[in-house]
Formats: C-alpha cells, structure tokens, sequence
C-alpha cells in the first residue's frame, strides 16, 4: 500500500526514534524540560517571533491563537475552507465563544469585502470583528506574500489582530524560496505543525509576540494539555525541525511528477499544488475512484464530489510515486 | 415624518395602554401572575403547540429555542440572512457556544443540499448537526408551507431537531389566508413577536412541547429574564394578540400600494413583500437614497448597497402611504 | 392571607399604573425611549456613578456587572450565601465563565483571606483572580461602608475590581442615613432594584463608569434583553425611584416591631435586619412553623433548616404587622 | 538534591526509553496506533470499565470526564481542596460550563449533606445537580471503599452521575491489597495516571462504559488533544502499567520510614499516607523550613501555612530516603 491520505500519516525514522530515546527531559508544567525549552526558542527564531509554545496538534494551536485574540462573542474573519471552519468540531464556539463570519471566493479576503466588513462595526446586532484569519498554504495553494501583506495591514490599521494557519507553512516558504519568517511576517500569532510535512510523530506550535504566548500557555494548561516529560516527543519534533526542512522541495517535485503522470489518464485532470496533487474525477465520481485507486493499492482521499486529494510526504520515493502513477492509470481504466 | 424604518417603532394605543394599566398580575418567578399565563396560554393554542413562554425579545426567544435544541459544540444550519446569523450579535456562540453552516442560496436549504450535509455527521472533525433553522416570513417573503414541511421532514427522519423564527409568522398566516398554528407546524419550536406587525410594546415567545418550553423557561431565568409582575406589559402582548393579528392584511394592501406608486418613480423599481416594500436604487445608491427620502419626511433603511426597506405598521394610514409616495418621487428628483 | 415571603410580590399602586399608563415611549433598541433615559440618567446620578442599565432584574444586572468586569476563566471572590452563587443557577459559569471562590465567615472577607487568595495569584494551576463581590444589604443586615472600603481599596490596589449586589442598597441607604451615592462609592459597579422595596412592577439596573455601561448596554443585547418600548414599564420604576424611597424607613419600623413581638413568642426568637426579620425556630422546625403560620394567614419562607424569613413590604401597613404577629403567637402554640 | 516536590518529577527509565524507541505507530486520528490501542485496552480491563481514553494529563481526564456528564449551568459536587476546584484553573467554567458547589469537611460528603443538597433539585435559583465528584486517593489519603459506595449509591440512586478523579487510584489500590477495579467500582467515570506514581514521563486515561470514552474522545478531538502518532509516549505509559505497579508498595513502605524519622525531629512533626509525608510546622513557618530543607538538598513544597508535603517516587531508594531524612533533621535545627 502506498498512503497518500495525508502527510500526517508519516511515521518517525530511525534516527528520529534515537533523538526521541536519548532526549533529555524534565518537567515541563514547571518550565524544567530542556528539549521543549530548545524546541520552542528554535521554532520562534525560525519564524521571527519573540516566543513559541509546544502543543499537541495544529488544531490545539489554532485554537489558542483564537482564543487569546477575541473575547467572547467577537468575530473571527475566515474562509469556510479554512481548517478552523470545517476540521476543528465546534471548537471555535466552545473555546473561545467566537463567530466566525466566512467568505468563499479567493485565498483571502477582498479590499471590497474587508471595506464592507468593517464598516458595519460597532452595531449593536453584530458580533465585534477581533481578528483576520488566513492560512497558507491553503488547499496546498501558496498564498502571495503580498496579498497576506494586504490584509494583516488592514487588520492592524483597524485594529484588529491577524492570525496564520501555518500547518504547512514549511511547504509555503520551499515554494516561494524565502525564510519562514518571512510567511510568518505580519502576524500577530502562527500555527506550526512538526507532523505533515516534517514527519514528526506528534506535535504544532504557537508563536508570537511573548505576552501572546504567554497567554496561550496559561491556556493550554487551562485545556489540561500541559505534559510533564513532553522532552520525549519533542526531541522527535526537533529532530524535524532540523533534519527534514530543506528535503521539503523533493516532496513537490514528486508531487509534480505525480500530477503530470495522472493529468495523462484517460478520464482524470491533476494540478500539483507544493506536496499535494489534487485530481478532478468526472463529475461526482471522486468516491468510485479513490476506491478503486485503493484496490490497485494507493490510499488517497476523495474530498469533494469530483475531486480527490494525494498528499507526497517523507516516506513516498520516487519509486512509489512511479508505482502510484502506474496504479492509478490502472484503476482509472476499470471505471 | 413617517417612520417606515421597522415595524418595531411602533407605540402603545390607547386601548392598550388602558389594558396595561388594568392589568392584574401577580409574581411571575412563583408562576403567579394571571396575564402572562393568559398570554402563554392563548399564544400556545394560536400556535397548535403545548405550551409557550413569554420572553422580553425575539432574539430571545430564538436565542433560547437553539439554547434548549443544542449541546455546546453542536452545529445549527441556517441561512445567511437569517436573524440569528446577521441580528443577534454572538450569541449563538456565547450562549448555546452551537456553530452555524450557513447556506446562501433560497429560502431554504435544498434537498441535495441537506443530503449533502448530513453525509458527513458523526465526523470527529466536524460539529455534529442538531438543529435546522427556518425563518418565514424571510426578509418579508412568505416561505411556502410545502417547503418548511420538506425541511422538518427531513430533519426529524434525520434526528435533528427544527426551529422556527416566526418573528413575522403572523404575517405569513396573513397573506396564506392560513392559521398561525398551520404555519408552526413541523417544527420542535417556533419564536413569534407581539411588538412588529402587532404592535405590542415589549415582547415575544417561544412555543413548543411541553419539555421544551420547560427547558426554555429554565434557562430564561438562567439568564436572569425572569420577570416579577410581567402581567403589566404582556397585558399589552395579549391585547394585540386579540386585537390586531386580523388587520395584518390591510398592512399587506398598504404596502402593495406603496410598491406599486414607487416602482412607477424614475431609476426606482419596488417589490412588496407582506407588510414591507423592497426598493431597488440604482447600484451603490441606497445610502444617498434614504437621505433623500429623510429630508423629504420618510424615514427608512438602507439594507444594501442597492436596496433600502420601507415597512408597513399599525400607525400607518392610507394617507401615510400617500404621502410617503408622493415624497419619495419627489425625493428622487433630486438625485 | 399576609404575604411576607419576599419584597418582591409587591403589587403596583394606582399612582404607578398611571404612571405607565401615560408612559412616553420610543424604540428604546434605537436609544429613543424618553422614559428609559430619564430612569437610568436619575438612577445614574443618585449612585453618584456617570452611567447606568436598565434591565429587566437583578440577577441579569449582577450577571452583567460580571460578564463585562471579568474573561473567560477568571475568579470571582464572593461569599457563599451571595445571591450570585446560590440564587442564579449555574448563570456565572454559564455566561461569563467565572469561578467563585467563596469564603464563609463575615459578611465581608477578612484582610488576611484577602492577603493569602491574592497571595497565589498568577499560579498556572489556579484561576485568575479578577473581581471582588460585595452585597448590601447582605440577608438584611446593613455591611458597615468603612468595611466596604477596605475591601474595594484592596480589590484596586491589586488591579481588581469591585461589584456591588445592591438589590436592597437603598435599605442600607435608609438604614445608614446616608445618600445612595455613598453605599455605591469604590464599586465598579453596582447592581439595583426598583421591585423589591421600592415597589415597581420590574427591572433593575447596573451603574458604573460610562466604558462599563456601554459594555453591559452591548451585553444585554446578546441576551435578547433589550426591549422595545420599555418606558411603560420603566415609568413604574421611575416612580417608585422618585416617590418610595423616602417610606423605606417605614418597613424597617415595622419589621423592629414584628420582631420584638415575634421575640416574646414561646419557642421562637426574632431580630429585625433592615425590613426583614429572621425567625429562629426548634433545631430543624423551620418548615412545620412555616406551614403553621400559613395555616393562620401568614406566608413565609424557612430559608433554612432552623430558620425563617419575613419580609415587610410596601403593601405591609402597621396593622398587617399586629394581625401577623397575633397569628404567628397563635400558630406557634399548635407546635 | 533529593526531589520530593511531586511524583511527577520523574523521567523516564533506560527500559521505558527503549519501550518508546521500539513502539509500534500508527495514526490515532485514524484509530491507526496499535500501541495506544493496547494501552486503552488493558487500562480499561485493570479498572473493570468497557472502555478507555488516552489523554496528556489527569487534568485533561478530569475535565473530560466532566464535559462528558454535565450540560451546561450543571452542578458538580466536591470537596474545596479536590484538584478539580484548586488545580486546574477555570477550567470547570469553561469548558463544561458547570458550577462546584462545595463541602469543606470529610473525604466524602456525609448523608445529610447530600440529603440537604439534593433537596432543593428543580428549585429555578438554583443550578441542576448532574454530578458528584470524589478522588481517591485525597492529598494521599485512602477513601474507604464503603465510603466511596455510599455516595456512588447515592448518585445513582438520584439519576446522578458519580467521577473518581483517581490520578493516584494505583496507590489507593496497593494500599488497600485491591484490584484497581475494586477501586473504580461504582463510577461512571475515572480518571488516572501513568506519570505520578507509575513513572511515565505523560500521560492519562479516563475510563468508564464506552458511550461515555466514546463522547469523551469527541470532546479530546474538540480540544485540538488528539494526537498523531502518540504510540511512542503511549509506549511509556504502556511499560509503566505493566512494570511499575506492583513496586508502588515499596514507595508507601519508603514513605512511612521518613515520616517515622521526620517525626522524631524537634519542632516538626510527620504522618506517612500512601506515598506522601506530611510534615506539621511551626504555625506558619512552612516555607522558611521548606526553604532550609532545599539547602540542605531536599526539595519539597509548602502546602499550607503549617504544611510541608515530600513525594516518594519511584526514583527515591532506600539510601535517598535515609539521606533526606538526616538532611531534614540538620535543616531544623537551623530554625
């Protein structure tokens, strides 16, 4: 079987395994593990932030920057793609009491939509706007930085906040050949994810400015999600961090691989997008054919009526990219 | 002036207030006012439900009808436009913490809509469905009994639950030529006013079984609604109740014949909808529009770029009505 | 049937029904309800605060206070018996997701409880600490405004602020010989009511600075709260503002006269707080003596296993008190 | 330094790491980990419950097994100094939304508290009663088991539902000479750890009927708590239930020799429960002694004015508990 479900289903390598085995731990919940203290201070230099927290998962990270920027009842700005909107339950309800008030066309909202947006602040029957969401990449599409340039200077000319769903914004920053922090630029809080791409076995982060992510950590330990001897994972999450950036690239050239070698069957259309391939079935058949991609043995993900998502992460080579190629054109002739 | 901006300015007759002032009441916390329970009583009954529960406000009422329907973190569908949506700040969040998915399109959700929609329940990433949501009339257009009947219909075979904003239920029995309960029928709980079309100074209820209207009024005191000697003012609720619900049509006529005279004016054209008149201003124009009509003694809503809303109400005349259109012509002269 | 169960079951007068009766009203949602105005400014002044709430009781103005003084997650320090823990559902951790922290002894805390609670502040495993809540008149005693002021000083020499529950503060006022304005002085906000003693139909109020009042103006609309052409209800409240202050000192005459004569009752002994007496019965007979005095025509709450309440009222006159205390001697003899 | 701050201070043995190096993974969102599998599966089987959850801390457990039995404005019953009031911030308020209401005296509430308390169910003031809490062990004391039933009895028998916050059931367990389950018996949910006493560097599980872990693991999804490839520190907890429960007795016997010894020194003196010493100061001296006892090389923590608390774990040994003892008894005569 070659997964192409996702790029969270990667799991540790060797080498990750001894860091893991030989990491140096302490007691987090009283500031005393080293590996996460390491861990966090290098996230937060990577992204050009003066502080980062270690949590549990993207989700989990989402949620505490939603969390410190509103207050009950605000409004969050978001696209109803975003992973806040459709992958996070009701989160956004539960935790921080938040709106969201979506919009469906573009990666980012509008000049004329923000206009629109903000000038109804302040009446009494709506809900008080507090913070600009994006993410990026988004659906696997690398946002302009300029275009998020855009908006988080609009969010802060209002005084609103802005924050970046970051969970493959490693992939972001290898496609545009620019530093993470230069994604990150602008934000006031970033989501990272040490899984997907980077192949941890567990493990985001939150970053910001230190009164943000001190905020955060409070809450975190407010959500009971404070580890003791979290050293262990995160020696696993730092490995990556280290060791498995740069490789990030090779993910899309197979991804682009894959893609032109799917665009030519018969009946299906691929685009790359960074490490993602996403395939247009004819219409509403995504579920047939990902079925059948599955009996020639390539998981893969049909997430919309006609369209099926595969994911190239660090355990797919060259080879299985050949071999996923060659199965799908397979597949695709029983249909 | 004439105030055509809602059909909630609307003050007291003398009758009314003579109602008020002779009203017998009684403590409402210890269930011991006569007038209310009158009011609840007659509201239930016009409404074909077991019981109903006076409330100080629409948002209220509907506010409690998704508080008592939901668990924290449960997902409400409904329109865009809905009042709940766009009118009631972020209560939905804050009280119920449930999480909208909204659709755009028509007045209810389609049947491929909510197939779709129910396909993905009991995903771990996704608020688990609870509620469906209708609204009639809806933005002043009467939602056809066949259509609500589908929804319902679909919800219960589903184990969802349905709500209905009948802020303006009256005014669809109205110009159904049906009665109220015809028109809450199929639904777990429905919200109505008796300010807007009837005139009422304060207050609304939710109707429902006998368990939900329980729960509502539990979770009415929750939020300290509860009030002692109500009977005052719902003795003004029930005289309107008794009194006005049947001179509902002449508002409808009067806002046909307002249309009509504006449709006729240059680079206007107006639609009636029951007791409000929907005007369409050349594009972008809505606000310049309104203040023109202010300053010739018509007040009225932008709800627009292009659209501003004029309503119908029991302090409007024939005469009003003439009036209103020959200062909306001559309104638009000028601009 | 002599109904001392609570202040609240007070009937308006005819001199209050006129009042409303003849009410100007608006749309007090647009801010154009005269009467309403005219309420909150009087009750704004006579609190010496700059703002004041009208809003439909005291539960919702003490909630209010709440909501808008604290976040998500912060503790609020009170005293067990406070109306706001045991009196208002599950309402503190419903809307503004507060925990209490409570105490027992006193009617105020002491310094040193104020010294060790603020002493664990910033802890991770702890609420933060973020408001002090006082009440007076507390079960009808008067709290001492020198001990008042020690705490709220401590409350803003830490950051905290400071809630008043007034719903009798104009009992203490009486009691004090003091102005309103001086049992309100060092609260960031102050809750009343205008039932209760003063003899009003419904409603309530909250008064702070002008910032805290328009918080609490937004917070009421979230739920539901805000009412349309409130001023009937609120000219009975205004009345009873203007003219049943003064008499107040009347009920606490006659609940020291009810004392005294319930004192000399085999098997009973009484004290008069303010317009309440507090009847202590045989260890555990709270209830069967409150059946027995019902029996003979007196209606009271045990509010306690050995404990029962009457409160004077409005509609008490000095011959309610002979008659009562003749039927409370005559009870107690069947016991 | 000898730790004796908390049972969580200690890291992970060479086995344990190897256990991580070598574990098995695969996705848990997907229910893929096979390592996770089995540590739910013979936790669930040592408590006699269907059914257990994975979680990063007992915290978490905790508020998961109170999200899973309350709705909101619910009422939970504990004691003032369980971890659920004192420990784990505001969370109770925002998460489940529920109000504590509390009892100060015992280990468990006594009969006629519950009586008393269960009373005044259905009263509108009030918040409803769902849930009654216990912990066992309680600041190191065992609950009798007939005690624990009693309640639970009680629970039941009203339609309540009854938690044990059992982050040290395993030396409740071993100091009784019962199995876990025994322990467990009659709670619709129960908490424990793996880190604590066991020694896993993190880790929780809740258990209890699977409809309860089956909406406890919806809730830990909705908290961003779910974790990828968690086998590796499940490894750990794995290890740990398997290897370090029955050396548990050896910590009980370590720490009834150092209070023994402790209680021999001047000014102090000392009661072994379970794995805990508490030492009894000076009035108000704890934290200059818990100060000298540091520069002597022990670490302990300051639990009260008068009350000093040291851990044994499983990194003290016979020679450490010697040493501290001697260190404790130099430091006293410094004071």
């Amino acid at each position: 079987m070659i997964d192409l479900r996702s790029d969270t289903v990667t799991r540790p390598t060797d080498a990750m395994r001894r860091a893991m085995a030989e990491a140096e731990v302490g007691d987090d919940v009283f500031g005393e593990d080293p590996t996460v203290r390491a861990l966090e201070e290098e996230t937060a230099a990577l992204l050009g932030k003066e502080a980062a927290l270690y949590v549990t998962s993207g989700h989990m990270a989402n949620q505490l920057g939603l969390y410190v920027s509103t207050r009950s009842g605000d409004e969050v700005w978001a696209h109803e793609h975003h992973h806040l909107i459709g992958d996070e339950q009701g989160a956004t309800a539960v935790l921080a009491r938040a709106l969201p008030r979506l919009y469906s066309d573009g990666d980012v909202p509008s000049e004329a939509l923000l206009e629109r947006w903000i000038s109804g602040r302040g009446d009494v029957h709506r809900a008080e706007p507090a913070l600009v969401w994006l993410e990026n990449t988004f659906t696997g599409r690398v946002v302009p930085l300029a275009e998020q340039r855009r908006v988080t200077d609009f969010a802060h000319r209002h005084g609103l906040r802005a924050h970046l769903d970051g969970a493959r914004l490693w992939n972001a920053a290898a496609a545009l050949e620019v530093s993470p922090a230069e994604v990150a630029e602008g934000f006031d809080s970033v989501s990272v994810c040490f899984s997907k791409g980077l192949g941890a076995p567990v493990g985001s982060a939150l970053a910001g400015d230190a009164a943000t992510v001190a905020r955060a950590r409070r809450a975190r330990k407010l959500l009971g999600a404070g580890m003791r001897q979290a050293g262990i994972i995160a020696a696993g999450a730092l490995y990556a961090l280290r060791e498995h950036r740069e490789r990030m690239v090779e993910d899309h050239a197979r991804a682009a691989t894959l893609a032109e070698r799917i665009d030519r069957v018969h009946g299906l259309s691929a685009r790359a997008r960074t490490n993602m391939v996403l395939v247009a079935t004819p219409e509403g058949r995504a579920t047939p054919y990902a079925e059948a991609f599955a009996r020639h043995g390539v998981r893969a993900l049909a997430i919309g009526e006609g369209t099926i998502r595969l994911v190239v992460h660090l355990e797919i080579t060259d080879r299985d990219v050949e071999e996923a190629a060659t199965a799908i054109a397979k597949a695709a002739t029983e249909l």
